[in-house]
Order: C-alpha cells, then sequence, then structure tokens
C-alpha cells in the first residue's frame, strides 16, 4: 500500500532529499561540509528573509524553543506568553521551567488573537517584560496570528518578539525583517520538507543584545555559541549531518520555486482544502483565523474522530492528524505544507469521503473532491 | 574518488541503514513508529549490557550529557569530574554551566586515571558528592578509562556514577548492570553506526531515585519525561524519525554480529592498528592507556600534522583525524569502530604510508601493512 502523509509534521520528503541523506557519509569537520552548511545557511536565510545569520540545531523545534528562552532570558524578568493552543502553552511551560515569570494572553483554541491585548500589558509592565512569546501558526489548531500587527507593538518596547514558525515557515506569510521580528524559530519536517531532527533560529541584534545579558543556565542550547560557529561555517556540537545534506536538496527546491510562488501554492491549497471541508457540510475548527499550513476540522457529531484517522491511515495509507489535548476525538487536522502536494490533496480527500461514509456520515459523494480541484494549485 | 571514513565519529553507515534511512518518512506518533521504537529500544538494552530502558534523545551527545547534569543534580550537589582530555573537560563545563561545583581529578592527557583518586574525594566529602563523571573512551586522546574499578568504588557511596560511552559503546568492554555503573551515555555515529542526530542514556534504579530529587532547570534534556514516554514506547518530542529506521538496521547487524565477537573484533583490529604503527617508527600518543576505538599516534618530527591528515583526506580520499585543542598538529587519530572494517583499515594504512613519504617521513615502505594485516581480523 502506498502510503500519503497529510500531517502537519512530519511532512513528505522530497526524492531528491531522501537520495542525498543515502549517500555515504561524511565528517563534518571539514572544507567539504563546511561548504554544504555555507549553502544552507544562506539559503535558510533566504527562506526566512532575513539577513541575520540563522543558526542550525540538532534537535526537534521544542530543543530551538527553549533555546530561545534560556539563551535570552535572566532571573527576575518576565516573559508574555500567548496560549492558543498546545504549542503556545509549551512557552509556558519553557519559562515555568526556567522560573520565568510570565504573564499569559490565553485565547480561546481556534479563535485569533487580538494584538491589543499585547499592548495592554506592555503599556503595564513596561521593561520588566524582556520576551513576547507567540506561535505563528498554532500546530494544535490550525490558527495563524498577525505576527505583523505584533510586531508594530513590540518594536516600541525594550521586549523582543519571538516567534514558534515551526509549522509555519515557508507556508504562512513571515517577513522577518521587513516586519520587525527579532526571533523566529522553525524545525526541519514541516515546510522545509526534510525528516525531524533540525531546529532552526535568527535572531536580530536586539535580541542578540539581550543574549549578551543572559544568566539562565544553558549549554548545548546557548545560542551564543550557535553564533560564533556560524561565522566559520560550522557548528558547536556534532551535526546530524545527513539531514543537513537533505536540508541542502530541499532549499534547492524551495529557491528554484521561489518564495512568493511558495506562500502562494499553500494559500491557494489551504484555501482549497476549507472550501472542500465546506462543501461536505462539516464545520472548519477555525474559520476566521485559519493558516496556510494545516486545517483542523470538526469531526461531526456521530462519527468516531480517532475511528476516523486510524481507518484512513490503516485501510487506505493516509495519514491525516487528530486532536491533541482537549481536542482529542473532536477535530481532524489535514496539512498543507511543504511538499504535499495537489495531487496529495486529492487522495486525502478521495479517502476521507470514503471513510466519512463508511462511519456514517451523510453528504452527496464527490462534492468535497469537485470543489477541491475547482480550488487547487 | 572513493572515500574513506576512519575518523572516530561519523563512522561509516551500513548500506542497510542507509537504504531504510532513504525510504519514504513515516509519522512517529502511530502504531507503526510505536513498533519500530520498541525493538530499537529492546536491542538498544542488548548493546548498553542492562536491563533498564535506554532512552532516546535526538541530539548529539553532547545533549545527553547535559541531560545527565541537569537532571540528576540539584543545586548545593557536588560533582567529580575526570578530566583527561576534551571530553572530560566538558563534563567539567556542564557542571559550570549548571552552577555545580565540581571537584576535577586531571589527568595527564594520554595517560590513565588511577581510580583510587575518586576513593579518596569521595571519602573526604562524603554525600555531598551526588555524581561522578567520567569517559570511557576519551576520544580526543585515545584512552581507555578502567570504569569497572572505578565502579567498584562508587558503589560503596551515594554518588552515581556517570560514564560517557559515546565513543567507546560496541567497541569497548561495558558491562553496565554487571559493573554497577548507573549511567551510560552514548551518540548515534560511533560504534552504532549511523549518522550523527540521536543519543542514548540508560539509568539505573539508583539514578532514577537521584533524578526524582533534582531541581536543576531542563526541559528538553528532562530525562523524566523520556522515562514516562519510553515505557509507552513513544518519545516526549518530536523523535529524528528516519535516523531511528536507520539505527533498526544497524542493530540488527549488531544483534547478528554479537555483542562478544563485536567486542573481540574491536580489540583485535585496534591491537593490529598499534602494531602497525609502532612498525613504522611512530609512537603511540596512549601506549598504557589505549582503547579498541581509536588509536591516536605522535605525529613524528619533522611531519606538519595538519597537512598529513589534509593530504590523506583531500587528495586519496582517506579521512582520518588530526588532534584536538593542546593536541592540534602533534596527533593524528585512526578509528577502529563500528562499520569500519579490516579493508578499510588497509586502505588507511596504505595511504597513511604514502603520505608520510611524501612529507618526508622515512621508514621501509610496506612494513606498516604488512604489519597490520598479520594482526587484522
Amino acid at each position: 500500500m502506498k502510503n500519503y502523509l497529510l500531517t502537519p509534521g512530519p511532512t513528505p520528503v522530497p526524492l531528491e532529499a531522501l537520495e542525498a541523506m543515502a549517500r555515504p557519509i561524511i565528517h563534518h569537520r571539514t572544507p567539504q561540509f563546511q561548504e554544504i552548511l555555507k549553502e544552507v545557511e544562506e539559503n535558510l536565510k533566504y527562506v526566512f528573509q532575513t539577513k541575520n545569520p540563522v543558526l542550525i540545531l540538532s534537535s526537534s523545534g521544542t530543543g530551538a524553543m527553549e533555546g530561545v528562552v534560556a539563551s535570552l532570558l535572566s532571573p527576575g524578568d518576565k516573559a508574555i506568553v500567548v496560549r492558543g493552543g498546545k504549542f503556545g502553552e509549551r512557552w509556558g511551560e519553557l519559562c515555568a521551567a526556567y522560573g520565568i515569570e510570565f504573564i499569559p494572553v490565553d485565547v480561546e483554541w481556534g479563535k485569533a488573537l487580538d494584538p491589543q491585548a499585547i499592548k495592554k500589558i506592555l503599556e503595564k509592565e513596561g521593561s520588566k517584560v524582556k520576551g513576547v512569546y507567540v506561535t505563528l501558526c498554532e500546530t494544535s489548531t490550525g490558527v495563524a496570528t498577525d505576527i505583523e500587527k505584533i510586531a508594530e507593538i513590540t518594536k516600541d518596547y525594550e521586549s523582543v518578539l519571538v516567534v514558534d514558525a515551526i509549522s509555519a515557515l515557508g507556508a504562512v506569510p513571515l517577513k522577518t525583517d521587513e516586519w520587525g521580528i527579532d526571533v523566529v524559530v522553525s524545525g526541519s519536517q514541516k515546510g522545509l520538507m526534510i525528516p525531524p531532527g533540525l531546529a532552526f533560529v535568527s535572531l536580530s541584534e536586539k535580541a542578540w543584545k539581550l543574549a549578551e545579558k543572559s544568566t539562565l543556565p544553558k549549554f548545548y542550547f546557548n545560542l551564543k555559541a550557535y553564533k560564533k560557529s556560524v561565522e566559520k561555517n560550522d557548528t558547536p556540537y556534532t551535526p546530524a549531518v545527513n539531514l543537513v545534506i537533505g536540508l541542502r536538496e530541499a532549499l534547492k527546491l524551495i529557491k528554484e520555486e521561489g518564495i512568493e510562488n511558495l506562500i502562494n501554492r499553500h494559500r491557494k491549497n489551504s484555501k482549497a482544502v476549507r472550501e472542500a471541508v465546506k462543501a461536505l457540510g462539516l464545520e472548519l475548527f477555525a474559520p476566521d483565523a485559519y493558516s496556510e499550513a494545516v486545517t483542523a476540522v470538526r469531526v461531526p457529531e456521530g462519527v468516531d474522530g480517532g475511528k476516523l484517522v486510524k481507518t484512513m491511515r490503516d485501510k487506505y495509507g493516509v495519514a491525516i492528524a487528530g486532536g491533541q489535548a482537549q481536542l482529542k476525538g473532536k477535530i481532524f487536522r489535514i496539512a498543507t505544507m511543504g511538499y504535499i502536494t495537489a495531487d496529495d490533496l486529492k487522495k486525502g480527500f478521495e479517502t476521507l469521503e470514503t471513510v466519512l461514509l463508511e462511519l456514517g456520515y451523510n453528504f452527496e459523494k464527490g462534492v468535497g473532491i469537485k470543489t477541491l480541484e475547482k480550488n487547487l494549485v
């Protein structure tokens, strides 16, 4: 059975990257590998839309999130944490792990954040707040946050703006330097199309100044060590060599397509998914704050959400994601990010229709696919 | 040009593992991946020679080293750190990063540790010392430490014994449970034969009890989270999926060979390297404390050590390692670990002889290879 991956990470890996990762391994402290790192670092800047170096960490995205808490803050600093899903909550857990007092901005899961909520806190707390931690695309709910507006607010304060773009980079619009975002975190297994195991961080000058003063304990995720290394196209610790080599190929594909085309493709494909979902009579979980990377859909009444995901995967080879935490069984999620093509989405909706019918949900067969096809790139 | 990797990590990756890593990626929160994790975890226990769970972290070995500092210790605890090379020093740097006072046991680089030095400190400091941090094979010098003797000492104290076996596991004898070692740390790109990006930790009951009380800040490297997950064949954060899948193949090869045969092969091949080095009139850097994983050799007078390594690699495609830190240019290192075969070593010595002659070092051509072949498995 051929398997289709429509999950919000890992996403399908292009053959070019799979092939490159299967080549005999090379040593990382060599001019040969430094040349690869240099190319990868340049192309990451292109995708991050920044002139600042993009640091490469060998860890999951969570490791990089830890790095931008432990490397930027100091005991006594305060943080603002936007929590509208599982990954927003992670920012809070990270602050708590390091004894950083954080002011939560709790947003109902599936709803959009009002950026003014951040302004109010910054006005009140002033320079005690050193970091505003937000999520661009909340993978657990499919909600995108208006980062551009938040950046307009934070630029007038001492605090840096830290954006988790793990499942958003290369899918959701994000203009790091143009919008004035201080810190962007991402991971390898989403829009960047390679397997999990690498994470990335870009930091502005304002963020590096904060990092200079940071006294929280850290070692592997001490971003200052990565900054020193990146200047020599090197890494402080042994990197995940073959993932970096795979990433080189994936980044070549992104550059060939062009960042604007890439974002447009995600915009159109995610719109096609939303329209198809509605045509099936299903309800979007976040109708007003959807993202271009992943779409969350309410499981219709009478259907077992867990069984839907399991049947699609185990009987038909199509992996979509269920709900996490409080949304378990209540939503399912279809990703449109990275190397997920129009054909993959067609196969996904064919299977979704088949399984929804099997599970007793009624609709006019074919109406989902027809609507999808009309809207796809 | 075909490339040969005789470096102490990364080591060559078997084709079986390369092929497995190039398969289309699968999602990690599925019964399919859990089954793989279960097999990998079982086989890791076999290689670690322990009945305790072996935790799988997505990071370099240094990340796991950080995990066993931050997850075991608390402010006010003391540690003993054996420093006989770059990686022993890393234990000290890690303790310092977390504000842990450590008592260094400094061993001249290239020399063996006298385990009694540890006993003396434990006698004096008593229960204030919570961890003894040592390196089984110090990759930077090729020295192996007598862990069995140290474990005999630590078992009578409150302190746990933590062993960095990153470049030693599967090459240097290490009987975790039989010898009573509390914590063993390893990495993927040495004896385990896959690319870098995964790290491993096993902990004894005594170590888990210490972990329960630990209050140092941590998140991604909080081993308690991994313990909870490993019981369900899961991971707390997105794992490096394709490296785990590659590891499954590498572990199958190890099980087929058998751990005793594996260790014997390393013993014989490393002895062959030492004999061949001596036949060439070269001096071993650590004649009395060599390891089965990597052999360090003094660069003979009149030869440029950097040029030796560079010429072998760039002109002949044979990668060996130079010296690190204070040994830069003064030694070169030939690994015998993992998938480095007898043929690889022959090619390595052929090239070493060729380049030594090119660089003006005199010896009877062929005497190195002849001696090597006589002693190889």
